[in-house]
């Protein structure tokens, strides 16, 4: 097994279908991650590695809220060599939670 | 002074516009409070007291949600006699904060 496939096993997704609303709440309800959000939805899916995020956290806590986001059906993330890329999962996610995005990371804070 | 007059003097209200979208998102991630909303949206205002609502939650908690909530400008409250009446305040926050009760309120958990 590669180095690259070893991290992407830990990658783990949920679909936004399956979430509930608590848990996009929670998942929202933090100014870092809808400043990630923020982020994803001016650019062109899976343009934006984790790296590139300007974030006034440690590494660890950066981790730990792409994780919160995977989570909760907002971002999807995958590997290349090196840099793991990031898609807002928009459509998906306005399918599930209509209007919340709109109404949350579509304005400012 | 009469008790009610002292009474009225703690309640402390937030327009919906003063209101950051943080705090009106901390609000609405708590499933007692959107369980009060969205009890208060099926009724017409100022004619649910604070104590008809069945929530499993103690007398202290219960003010506490309420506080949270009025704080949020999300509802407006006024004592009549012994009883604390209760009213959301939809035109006001759909006017601050576009969809975001139509996401949250207006649909299951």
């Amino acid at each position: 097994m590669s180095a690259d496939s070893a991290r992407a096993r830990t990658l783990v997704h949920t679909e936004p279908v399956e979430v509930s609303l608590q848990v996009a709440l929670d998942a929202l309800a933090d100014p870092v991650r809808r400043s990630i959000l923020r982020d994803l939805a001016g650019h062109d899916d899976w343009t934006r590695a984790c790296g590139a995020f300007d974030l006034p956290v440690t590494k660890a806590t950066r981790s730990h809220h792409f994780a919160v986001l995977r989570a909760a059906g907002l971002i999807e993330q995958r590997d290349d060599g090196a840099r793991r890329l990031n898609r807002l999962r928009r459509p998906e996610f306005d399918q599930a939670f209509p209007g919340l995005l709109a109404a949350t990371i579509d304005r400012a804070d």
